[in-house]
């Protein structure tokens, strides 16, 4: 966990910054709010930390460089939704990576400092590799992603990032280049802590890992009949067929989301009717969604807003470019000094 | 070699464009000279081609990432070796790589498209793995040596490259990522033909490889006692222990030298009076030493003058700077539009 540890740019003490990321997959799902949306949204409430949240978009091109005609469009939508579930652009840096050129210098400058092997043992390479068998996964840029994920942490000397326990190598990894440069030039980066984020096991509504290309998602924007409908096809237990079966809410993805989104009372309830077949599952679905459509209506309303205020947006995504740039201005000269180059 | 394609840059046609970059290892010696300089002299003089040459900054932590304290310094001295042998910065566009931060941002999309295996088969990476053994040179950044080579050649959509024949496999290797990055966004890139450069066979005073590392090399700004020194420390034929012996000229060192630097008559004279022991080795190298002092001549008055205006120097690093500058930014735009990012 982060250390209280203190960080002077330009001989200005700052305050302690995470930074954290998100490929720009368009618009987000309960997975993405629950998983990382709302730890991002407390972090930033908190007060504690300067926050930068930024849309990976050339992250996305390590797995998928050869269909680029979205991003730009998934870009927009997400941040769309990054604003709606409570990120604000006044307490947060929202950037986009790619705006950020600096990000592909620091790359190029770590690459030359990182050794293979590290890459190579990285486990979450060897997982996606195997996972994502139907793309050219193995390039360059795809073993390297590490790197550049190390680039973008450090450009702005964070000191927590905010990551799933999957993601821990990762971090990690981040932290042995750090090291490695602060030894080999000059000591200008904290190494960062990982903030282990807790993530709900939330699955899709066919009981698969909740993900956009498994079209299985419940999505922040869904409402009214759609929602409903998502909701009403959501898988229960297996084994109870009729309402007269008792049900075993551990084994209920639908359980999983009251569990987030319903009042402690109700979900007891649930609970125990389930358990000696008190509810139906139909009426169960239909107590969750109208508490999801509830917790999500703030989220709705401001969606609309954005929505016919696309320049509204559009300028969000400026002020924060312009913030993280002149950051990494910064950090580009001190490193530049350092590396003598 | 170079076909007659045209290239239009911005709707205007533009001649054709060769490129070509050295690491800034400092001071050049002989066999930088007639390896590669002469050549790029005379491809500048010939009128044909725009001409962009740059100083390899970042190249130069493929190997030497822990030891970067006289790159600064190496690029200074170097391009004024590159001067006064006669690159003409009203001719050719002369640029220092790690100015043009746009290299590292397309080394980053290009890192993207390249598959592993493509660089793991590179024959110049084996070698060069095998020869350094000294340094810890399994980095990733040394790996993808050639695709940063890619980037630095495409940028200025270069029609040409000299080379060595020790570097045709890296070409080959820029011409495939160049392939692949027109047929996967937009054909925005012409292909790049190598321009194979002759490379005599100059070995250093010890008989090695003439190298900096080695010790044994005679450097362009070699002038006086210095210069007759090394030349009389050369190593010749290993037979000839006495005046008296015949020697063989074709197995020394002395002899290629005077093939580049005396007039063919004088180099027939020593040749039959070498096998004949009919001109002693001292002799024979005071002749060498008088010509290639004589030809050095000019090259001297150019790095006094220089020496002595390195403000001039700065400014002509700076110009070639903001023309190579403006053709990389050109391209990035052309580039980020094809990938749609
Ligand atoms: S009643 Fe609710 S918790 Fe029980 S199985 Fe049905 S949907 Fe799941
Ligand atoms: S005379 Fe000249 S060419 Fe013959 S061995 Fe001696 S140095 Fe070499």
């Amino acid at each position: 966990m982060i250390k209280d540890g203190k960080i002077f740019q330009g001989g200005i003490l700052t305050a302690k910054r995470i930074l954290s990321g998100m490929r720009p997959t368009g618009k987000l799902h309960l997975g993405n709010l629950h998983g990382a949306l709302k730890n991002w949204v407390d972090l930033q409430n908190q007060g504690t930390y300067e926050c930068f949240y930024f849309v990976a978009d050339w992250h996305a091109l390590t797995s998928d460089y050869s269909s680029t005609d979205s991003i730009r469009e998934n870009i927009i939508d997400m941040v769309i939704d990054w604003l709606s579930v409570g990120l604000d652009p006044r307490k947060s840096t929202l950037f986009v990576q790619s705006k950020i050129r600096e990000h592909a210098e620091l790359f190029l400058l770590l690459s030359m400092i990182t050794p293979l092997a590290w890459l190579e043992r990285n486990p979450t390479y060897k997982e996606m590799k195997e996972e994502l068998t139907n793309r050219d996964l193995s390039t360059f840029g795809f073993l390297g992603y590490p790197v550049l994920q190390a680039a973008d942490i450090i450009m702005y000397k964070a000191h927590g990032v905010p990551v799933g326990v999957d993601q821990l190598p990762h971090v990690e990894l981040t932290r042995e280049i750090t090291r490695r440069f602060n030894f080999l030039y000059r000591e200008i980066f904290p190494i960062p802590e990982p903030l282990l984020t807790n993530v709900p096991k939330l699955l899709g509504i066919d009981g698969r890992k909740m993900s956009k290309s498994y079209d299985n998602s419940i999505f922040i924007s869904d409402r009214g009949d759609a929602l409903n409908r998502k909701i009403m096809a959501m898988f229960t237990d297996p084994q109870r067929m009729r309402k007269t079966d008792p049900g075993r809410p551990e084994l209920c993805n639908v359980f999983s989301f009251h569990g987030l989104y319903s009042e402690e009372a109700a979900v007891g309830e649930i609970e125990v009717e389930c358990r000696r077949a008190g509810i139906g599952c139909i009426e169960c679905k239909k107590r969750l969604a109208a508490r999801i459509a509830g917790e999500l209506k703030t989220v709705h309303e401001r969606q609309d807003y954005y929505r016919s205020h696309m320049d509204e947006v559009r300028g969000i995504i400026d002020d924060g470019n312009a913030r993280a740039l002149k950051i990494a201005r910064a950090t580009m000269e001190e490193v530049r000094e350092a590396v003598k180059i």
